[in-house]
C-alpha cells in the first residue's frame, strides 16, 4: 500500500495520495513537507518509488527489498539519510522475538518510510497524529523522523516491563517449587533479554549520531529529541542489564536449590540406612541357627536384644543431631 | 512546595519565597544568586516555573514530570545545565533499591531543583547550610550546585559501609553454617552491589564532565570541586567492586560447602553400609535352615562368627583409614 | 592454472589470457581493466606474474606463496593494495572449517587474484558473470574487487543458516533426551561459531577501513558497495553471536538434566531403601530363635506384623508425598 | 612529626628543620631544592603548613586530612602537582591488605610528603640517600620525587613474591591433599591478588601521565625515570595477571577433586551393596520356614549355596572389572 | 662473550671483533653497519661497552643487567631505541615456559643485541646469515634489527604447534577415559597458551608500533617489514585463542563425564538395591518365627514365594526399561 501526504503553504488543505507527477512536484518544493509511506509494497512499487522517482541509491533499496534480517544502521548520502530501524510486533516478545524492519529515508523536505508488513504501530500512530499535532508538520522532515522513531522506541518499554514481570514472577517461584519448568522460562526470558540488547545498542547508536553529528537534513535544534530518544535507548539498555543480574540470581538459586535437594534425599537415605542396617544386623545374629548359643535361652534375651536396638538407635540420632543433621 | 531564595548586593537580608514577579527580576541581576527548590511540586507547578517562567525546554520539563526510571545524565542548553542525579533514601538500601531522582537547572545566576520527594536529604541539608556556610553565597551558582552533589554522593558511603558490615557478617557466617539463608543474604548483597554500580557509574561520568568539559555557567576554579565529587565516585566504585570480590568468595564457599556436606553424608553411609552388609550377610548364612550344615553343630560355632564379624569390621575399619576416611 | 581477461576502449572483444607482453602492455593503459586470476598456481608461476611482472613487494608475494593459515589482513602499498580474505569451501562447516584463502592486488586498472585451490567459488562467479553483466566491466578496478568480495562473504550465510538449523535441532533434542552425544555435538556447534568469529570480525575490519579511508584505487561513490559488505559481516557477527547465547542455553540444560536425573535415581533409592530398611528389620526381629519371645506365641502375632508392616510403609509414602518426592 | 632538609648553592651545608620562616624564604629561591616531610602530623600542624605556608588548594588538603581510603590519583594546579600513592605496609599483606596513604606536593622547587603513619618505608629510604646519593639533590625536585615513588614502587614486588610462594605452595598441596583449609587460602591469595590489581592499577596511570603529559615542573630528561616506574608496575600488573591464572587452575582442580573424591565413596558402597545384597536375598531364601522347601534337605544343599554365593560375587566382580570400577 | 662486526664502504671484508677503539671510530661512520653482540657478558662488560663506550641511558642499562622478568617494551631515546624482547628457549615450553630476554639497542648505523644466556636461537641464526644473505648488510640496521626480530617470533609457531598437538591428543583422550592425568594436562596446557598469550600482546604492540610510527632510524620502507612481523604475532595471537577455545571445550567434557560417571554408578546400586531389598524383605517375612503362620504349611507356599521373587524383580526390571535405566 502507497499513501502519500504534503503539507505546503500554497495550499491550505493537505493533499493526499498524490500522483507520481505531484509527488515529482512536491520534491522541488524546498517549503513543503512530503511524506511517501510504503507498506508492504510489492517490489514493482519499490522499485517505482525508491528508484525511478526518488533516485536512492541502489544498495539502499536492496536494503529495503530484501527480507532477511538487517542490523539497525544508518546510511549517509549527499541528500538524504538511510535508517533502518525495528520495531516491535504485538504479541508476547519472548515468543516471537521477531522485530519488524521500519527503513525510513530523510531528505531535506521529505521523508520515505518502508515497512514490510501493512500495520506497524509507529507509523500508523504518527499518521493518525498529523491531524491533531501540528508540530509534526510545521518543524520538518527532520521532526517528522523523531516522532516515528520516538513511538517506535516507546513500544519497547512495555515490553521490557512484560518481561520484568514474568522474571520476578520467577524470582518467587524459584523459591518456592524450583521445578524444570521454571528452569526453562528463566532461560527463555535470558534469551528474550539477550535479543533485546541486540536490538537496541545499535538503534542506541544510530540515535547518538543523528543527535550528535552534523546532517544538513537535521537542523540544530531538533538534534535534542534524537537526544532524548536515545535517553530512552539508555534507559532500556540499564533496565535489561538490570533484569539480567536478576536472571543470573534466579539461575544460582535454582542449581543450588538442585543440588539443596539431593543433600535432603541423601540425608533421608543415610538417616535410615545407618540406623536399621545395625540393628538388621544384631537382629540377624540372633536369627542364626546355631546350637550352641547361650543368649537365646537367656530368661531377658529379648529384652537386652531391645535395649541393645534403643541403644544404637538412640546413638545414632544423637549423633546426626550433633552433626546438624536435623 | 516551591521554596526559592533570592541573594543580591542590593539587600543585606536575603530574600525569601518569591512571588514570579520577583523572580523574573531576580533573573534580570547577573550578580545575584537565586535558588529555586521545588519539592514533590504538582504538574501545574512545575509547568508554571519551568515552562512559563524560565523557558526551559519542553524535553527536560518532560524528564522532571515523568515518574519512571530514568539513567542520570547532563544536557547542555545554550543557558543553562539539566542535570539527573539520583540520591539515597533513607532505609536499608538492598530492600528498598529504588532511588530518588534529583533535577537540577544550572544557570549563570540560578539553580533550579526538583524532586518528586518532598525530603530529600542532600536538598534540605545545603538548604539549611545557607544561613550558616557564606561560601554557599558568594561563590555563584556552579558551587551552590556543587555543594548539593557532593551531599548527595556523600550519602552513599554510609550505604555502602552498612553492605560491607553485612557482607563480612556473612563472610564469617558462610564458613560456620551455611545455610540456604547465607546464599539468599549474599545474592541480595550482590544484587544491590550490581544496582549501587548502575547508579554510581553514569554519576561518575557527569562529574568527569563538569570537571574537564567547557561550560559557560562553570568558573575554571570551580571545576576542581567536581574533581573531589568525581574522586568520591571512583572511589565508591573501587569499594564496591572490592566488595563483589568478597561476594564471589562466599558464593564460592557456600557452593562447595554443599558438595563437601554431600562428601561427608555419602561417607558416613558408605561407612556404614560397607560394614554391616557383609556382617548381615554372615549373619544371614547361619540364619539359614539347612538340615546339614556342619558349623552349627560346632562347640564354638556361634564364637568363630563372632570372630568372623570382628575381622571383618575391624578389617574394613582399617581400609577406611588408610583412605583417610575418618 | 593463468587467467587473465583485458577490457579496453581499443577493443570491442576483450582480450582473454594475454601473455606476459600483453599484460606488461595492458598495464600502461589507465582506462583499460586487467583482471589476472591465478588459481593453484605453482610457485615460478606466483613469482613470474607477481614478482617480475607485477613488481609487487617480496612480503606479500611470500605471504601468497605460503600455505599455513595467515589472518585476513590488507596492505597498504603505494600502488596497490593487498588484501587477504577467506572464502569458505563446500561442505558442512564444523566438518572441515579450513577456510579458503584469497589474496587481491587492487589496482587502479588492475585486479590479481590468487588462490592455492583451483576452484574457488566467488572467483568463479564473477569469472562467469563478466559476459553478463557490464557494471563488471565498466565501474573499474574497485568495483570488480568488490564484486569478488562480495560474493565471497554471500557464501558465509547459508553456512549460518546451516549452523542455526543444527542448533535448533539440537535445542529440540536436549528437552527430550540429553544425551552425551547432544553434548558433544553442541560443543561442535559452539566450536564451528567461535571459528566463524574469528574469520568474520578481521574481515569486517578491512571493509570497514575500504569503505571509510582514503585509497587513490577507490573510487568514493564505490566505498558504498564495501559499506554493502561491511553490513552483512555484522550482521553475520549479530547472527553468531545470537547463536552462540542458543548454545550456551543449550549446554545450560544439558548439564542441569545430568544432575536432575541424578536427583531422580537417588529418589527411586532412597524411596525404596527408607520403605524396606525398616520393614526388613521387624521381620529379622521376628526371625530371632529367642526361646523367650512372647510375640510368637500369640494368636494374631502374624497378622499384627503386618499390620506394622503396613504402618511403617504408609508412614514413610505419606512422609515422601508431603515432601513431594513423588 | 615534621622534618626538613633545603639544599642551596648559598650554602654548603645543607639546612634541616627550617622554621616557618625559613621555609617561606627557601621558597623564593627558585635554584634551591626543599623537602618538606611530614609524618604522622596532628591536624593543625597539617593546616599550618599546608594551608598557611604553602597556600595549598583546600580540597587537596581536606584529602590529605581525611583518613578513609583514597583511590591513587593526581591532581594538577597552577604552581605544583598534588599526588596520591599507596605504600605497602611490612607484614603479610593478604593479613593486612591496608595500604598506607602517601600524599605528594611537586612544586618546581620542593616537595612535600605527607603519612599517617610515623614510619613509611620508602620515606625513610629516601630521607637517609639523601646524604650518600647526590643526583637526589642535584637533580631537582621531580628526581627526588621520583626517588621516594620508585622506593615506594619497588616495595610491592617482594610482596607479590611472597604470594607468589604461596601460591605455589597450594599448587603442591592441591594435588596431594585437597582440604578445605587449601580451598580457603587458595581463595584468600586470590583476594590478595585482587586487592593488588586494584592498587597497581590507578599508580600504573599515574606513572603513564607524568612519563607522558607535559608538566612545568618535570623535566623532559626525568620523564624516562617515571617511565621506569611504570615498567615497574606494567611487570606488577602481568605478574599478578598470571598468578591469578594459577589461583585459577587451583581452584579448579580442588573442585574437580571434590567430586572425584564423591565418584571414589560411591564406587565403594555401590560395589559392597551389589555384591552383599544379592548373597543376603539368597542366604535369606534359605532361612525362610516354609515345611515343604525340598532344598533343606538335600545332601548338598549347603554347598550348593555356597557355590551360588561364590558365582554371583565372582559374577559381580568380573561386571566391575570389565566396566574399569577398580 | 662479545662478538661484533662491522660494514663499511672503505674495506671490502667485514671487520670483527673490534677493539673499543674500532668501535668508536665505526660509531663515527654514517655509511657503516655495526652490530655488537652480547651475549652472557658479565656486569663490567655490559657497563664498558653500553655505558662508556655507546654511553646508553642508565635505565636502559640497568634494564639490561637485571635479571628478573621484564614485560616486553620499547623505549624512544633521542638517539636509538631500546627494544625488549622475550625468544622462547628450546625444550617444551609448558614444562619451562622461562623465555630469554633479548634487549637490543638500536641506532642509525648500529645494533646492539644483549642477551644474558650464551646460546640465543633467532640470535646465533643472523650473526651466521650475515655471510649467506646480503641483504642484511647492505639494507642498513633496521632491516638487521627485523631480521633478529622475525627470527626470534618464528620460533613461537612450532612451540604453539606444539602445544597444538598435545591439545588435540588431549580432545581424543578426554573422550575415551576421561582421567585425572587428562584434566591436569589439559591445566598445564591452558596455562602455557596464556604465559604464550602474556608474551605474544606485547610483542605484538612493539611490532605495531615499529610498523606505523616515525622513529628517525627506522627507514620509511623496512616498515612493510615490522608489519609483517606484526602479522604473525596476530596470527599466533589468534591460534593460541582458538586453542584456549579447544581446551575449554576439553574441560566442560572432563567435567560432565566425571558427572555422567557418577550417574552411571548410582543407577547400578539403585538398580540393584530396589530389586534385592523387597525380596530380602519377602525372605524375612517367611524367615519369622510366629507360631500360626498359616502360609509355611501350604503345600506350594514356598513355590509360590518364588513366583513373587519373580513378579518383584521383573516388575522393578519393567520399570527401569520404561524409564530408559539400561
Ligand atoms: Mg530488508
Ligand atoms: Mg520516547
Ligand atoms: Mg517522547
Ligand atoms: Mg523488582
Ligand atoms: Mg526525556
Ligand atoms: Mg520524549
Ligand atoms: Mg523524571
Ligand atoms: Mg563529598
Ligand atoms: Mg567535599
Ligand atoms: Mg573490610
Ligand atoms: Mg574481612
Ligand atoms: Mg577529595
Ligand atoms: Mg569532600
Ligand atoms: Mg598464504
Ligand atoms: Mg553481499
Ligand atoms: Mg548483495
Ligand atoms: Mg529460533
Ligand atoms: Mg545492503
Ligand atoms: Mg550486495
Ligand atoms: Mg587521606
Ligand atoms: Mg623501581
Ligand atoms: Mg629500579
Ligand atoms: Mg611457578
Ligand atoms: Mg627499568
Ligand atoms: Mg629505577
Ligand atoms: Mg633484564
Ligand atoms: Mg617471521
Ligand atoms: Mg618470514
Ligand atoms: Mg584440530
Ligand atoms: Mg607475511
Ligand atoms: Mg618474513
Amino acid at each position: 500500500m502507497i499513501r502519500s501526504v504534503y503539507y505546503t503553504n500554497h495550499h491550505i488543505i493537505p493533499q493526499t495520495n498524490l500522483s507520481i507527477e505531484e509527488i515529482h512536484r512536491a520534491l522541488q518544493d524546498p517549503e513543503g513537507l512530503l511524506w511517501v509511506c510504503l507498506s508492504a509494497p510489492t517490489e514493482e512499487e519499490l522499485q517505482t518509488i525508491l528508484g525511478n522517482l526518488f533516485h536512492f541509491h541502489p544498495l539502499a533499496i536492496e536494503d529495503c527489498t530484501s527480507h532477511g534480517y538487517q542490523v539497525s544502521k544508518i546510511d549517509e548520502f549527499r541528500d538524504y539519510l538511510f535508517i533502518v530501524m525495528h520495531a516491535l510486533p504485538s504479541g508476547k516478545f519472548w515468543e516471537i522475538s521477531e522485530p519488524i524492519e521500519v527503513d525510513i529515508f530523510l531528505g531535506k523536505n521529505y521523508v520515505v518510510s518502508v515497512t514490510h508488513e501493512s500495520y506497524v504501530s509507529p507509523i500508523e500512530t504518527v499518521w493518525k497524529h498529523l491531524e491533531k499535532d501540528e508540530r509534526l508538520i510545521t518543524r520538518g522532515s527532520d521532526f517528522l523522523c523523531h516522532a516515528i522513531l520516538d513511538h517506535l522506541v516507546d513500544d519497547y518499554l512495555p515490553v521490557l516491563d512484560e518481561i520484568d514481570e514474568q522474571i520476578e514472577f520467577l524470582e518467587d517461584q524459584v523459591l518456592q517449587s524450583p521445578t524444570p519448568d521454571v528452569l526453562s522460562k528463566t532461560l527463555e526470558m535470558k534469551h528474550a533479554l539477550m535479543s533485546m540488547r541486540r536490538l537496541v545498542a545499535p538503534q542506541r547508536e544510530i540515535m547518538n549520531r543523528l543527535s550528535r553529528d552534523e546532517f544538513p537534513m537535521i537542523d540544530q535544534q531538533s538534534k535534542i529529541y534524537f537526544r532524548d530518544i536515545y535517553d530512552h535507548l539508555v534507559r532500556l539498555q540499564d533496565l535489561s542489564e538490570s533484569l539480567r543480574d536478576i536472571v543470573t540470581g534466579i539461575l544460582d538459586i535454582y542449581l543450588n536449590s538442585t543440588s539443596l535437594r539431593l543433600n535432603e534425599i541423601m540425608k533421608a537415605l543415610t538417616i535410615v540406612s545407618t540406623i536399621f542396617l545395625p540393628l538388621s544386623f544384631v537382629a540377624g545374629v540372633y536369627g542364626m541357627n546355631f546350637i550352641h548359643m547361650p543368649e537365646l535361652g537367656w530368661r531377658y534375651g529379648y529384652l537386652m536384644v531391645w535395649v541393645i536396638f534403643f541403644l544404637i538407635a538412640s546413638g545414632m540420632i544423637l549423633f546426626f543431631k550433633k552433626r546438624n543433621w536435623f
